[in-house]
């Protein structure tokens, strides 16, 4: 072992050094300091170049190797560096993955790429990704690699070691032998642990374990991640409608379908709309924010034209709008909390649903207490800060209303989403912001209107 | 092999009908439906019932079943429904577990308890526990089990099968047999596959991958879960200061460190002051809520009280107030998305840091485009709406400084909380709104200030 911790750290300097080699063309340099570094680190070593000087860097590296790396890449990228790379060269890369790996590549290439790269690929690859590509990429299917070992239920451990020893080429990491029958019919598994201290002559169909979850293949992927997390399984078998065995999904997928749906629901919350970066151009993150700032601007002038139709009013008493940002600000506050609590709870399911009337009782409640906690709270100061006992009775009644509308708000629409199909955390997100904001102002002139003027 | 998912589903007939088993203490009905659910199904259908009544399910079942469904429930569940166990039966469920389970359940006891269970353990069990205590819960020792596969360097394959043969009862799951010299110092790894595939007279420190990532005892669990997704890790071997193997983590305790991480940014990006759900009391859910209310309270009598500053200036021209939504409002979305996108930058590490100046550079450029476009469309949409030209260019002018300087304003915040050591995730929440709130009116009312009046 070198260091115990052999992660690289990726320095300016180092950057500027490898650089500096890229432009002499210094592939001596270059292939003795990458022999010391990790794939994983070489893929982010190449997020600093063009995709030009990552394809020569690459070139000079054993092909397994170059297609570790092109694999880790992220999607965005890995799409524009293979536009430089020609039909033979990516079918090369191709031949050195697994299954799945070499289908969500091709998903990307354009369809005339994918159908030339497709029929040159290996026969065995070529027909077990020809299978996966008719699958949607966020199902079970769509997640699953073929690679798996497998045995017949009446073979011996002895003669199950035997294929594994033929097979193990072909399956680079595996821990259990799922177990069918002549049919191919998945019947159980076996954990290798289990083969090792078993005798020679141990029939696999006694020894394995029958009683196991297997996932279908049109299964969505966020339910795999679910059901993966709650059984704390590191690999799942995927069978077809006919119960045969036709895959297997491994937790490392998982943690990645878990790392984005998070990722997913803080773009929806924070009002970005497209997946991008801080190191994306300036232009793609201008886009990718217009959307939803636009949304509040119109939200924005609604409320302008809303107060105007109160000009009388407030030119009569103008403290009414000094308490508007207040309002508007808790409402708003509240509708997102709200809202919060409700994706999370769809996140986690597994409670019996005590059924939708018995939740809004529950947030009434809890906006009620609320409500009257912060309308005592700034009855108080208005009055100390402002001395108007009328306006600051006004405030507090209206506060108090729009806490408890916009819990109801914000409790309703992720479930409404969810019950339509979308993203439930939208509704945590600008959206309901713009839409407590007018709320808000609504409820607080119509008190005013009615207890002021 | 039974259904092809043999997931169970949690109805509310279901419920009722064991219900009134459990009323019934009808313990034949219980045994025969439990005997056909998974353990993390009979944990979740715990929720539903009182501690009594799930410590009369717990007791109908196996002993190890119990322990590994008293590790599944949720921390406070726990905590709460082990009150009304006596040490002894602690001790005994405990036996059960698994060396970071058992530590886990100690570190949630009453200090007392847990020193009278911690001294009843069996000795193997009660030295690897007390080790484990030592550790934080959030760095890898706090994360890492004791138990694992260990053979020494210099043995064969065939010794090396012989003692899995004698610690498999110790270890439940294990895939990788660490290689150790005679000093436990750790050299390498070998996956079970390999060693099922040698033959049997191979000594094992010659097929051994040294090239391996270690994980120090004290290294943060965030960045465990780092290195584990980067390299797609399934296991990882943790070291003490002298490269002694000390222990392991396997990616099932990864996967719930990123779940409680993407749980925890959520809370602090919505102002849920408390890890709470929504089956929770009224009372835990209003308190959870109020701590960021009572701020955006603050800020609102903080904007109420500068606009009353400008009282005058309002009473004069009360279009003035019509604007302050919408200005407000875009400020806290700018302030949102940008913190959000900062944050995210954190969370994936390995990209070399351009450095604050080269980040603020592009924030800006990003922020003078979006603020462009829309004040160029609130000046078209005010003169239409309003027709008051001078107000609509003050009011687009505002808005073009508003979005600049909340754009500053959410880049940096995330930047500071993350050098002082908070969750930057703090800064795309309502204290950034907050803030927002306050600059945005401050802006627009010295814009007014300084080109209407």
């Amino acid at each position: 072992m070198q260091e115990p911790i052999v992660e690289f750290e990726l320095t300016k300097e180092f950057r500027d050094r490898f650089q500096e080699a890229l432009d002499k063309q210094d592939s001596v340099f270059i292939r003795e300091t990458l022999t010391d570094i990790k794939p994983a680190d070489i893929t982010e070593l190449l997020y600093e170049f063009t995709s030009e000087e990552s394809k020569y860097v690459l070139n000079l590296l054993p092909v397994d190797q170059q297609a570790e790396i092109i694999n880790d890449l992220d999607s965005d990228t890995r799409k524009k560096f293979l536009r430089i790379y020609e039909v033979d060269e990516i079918v090369i890369l191709l031949n050195q993955l697994a299954s799945d790996d070499a289908a969500d590549i091709l998903h990307e290439l354009p369809v005339k790429e994918r159908e030339q790269v497709l029929s040159a690929l290996e026969p065995v690859l070529k027909s077990q990704v020809t299978e996966l590509l008719r699958y949607e990429e966020n199902v079970a299917g769509g997640l699953m690699a073929k690679e798996l070992m497998k045995a017949r239920f009446h073979w011996t451990v002895v003669q199950c070691i035997d294929e594994i020893r033929k097979q193990a080429e072909n399956v680079s990491k595996f821990y259990t032998v799922y177990v069918v029958d002549d049919e191919d019919k998945l019947i159980g598994r076996v954990a290798l642990q289990d083969l090792i201290i078993s005798d020679a002559r141990t029939i696999v169909g006694n020894i394995c374990d029958k009683n196991i979850i297997a996932i279908q293949t049109y299964q969505e992927s966020s339910e795999v991640a679910e059901i993966m997390k709650k059984y704390d399984l590191e690999s799942v078998p995927v069978v077809n409608v006919h119960e045969h065995l036709v895959g297997r999904i491994t937790i490392d997928d998982i943690v990645d379908v878990i790392t984005e749906q998070a990722e997913e629901e803080r773009q929806l919350m924070t009002g970005i709309s497209e997946d991008i970066e801080e190191d994306d151009s300036v232009w793609r993150n201008t886009r990718a924010r217009l959307p939803w700032l636009l949304i509040g601007i119109v939200g924005g002038l609604m409320n302008a034209k809303f107060m105007g139709l109160f000009e009388a009013e407030l030119s009569r008493i103008t403290a009414i709008a000094f308490f508007t940002p207040l309002i508007q600000a808790t409402g708003g506050n509240v509708g997102i909390q709200s809202s919060s609590l409700v994706v999370q709870s769809l996140a986690n399911p597994g409670y019996v649903d005590e059924g939708h009337w018995n939740r809004l009782v529950k947030v009434f409640f809890v906006a009620l207490l609320n409500g009257f906690f912060l309308s005592v709270l700034v009855l108080g100061a208005n009055i100390v800060l402002f001395r108007e006992y009328q306006l600051s009775m006004v405030v507090s009644v209206a506060l108090f209303s729009v806490v408890v509308f916009a819990s109801f708000i914000g409790t309703i629409t992720p479930l409404v989403l969810n019950k339509l199909g979308f993203n439930p955390a939208l509704a945590a997100g600008p959206f309901i912001t713009t839409l407590n904001d007018l709320l808000g102002l609504t409820i607080y002139f119509f008190i005013v209107h009615l207890l002021l003027i």
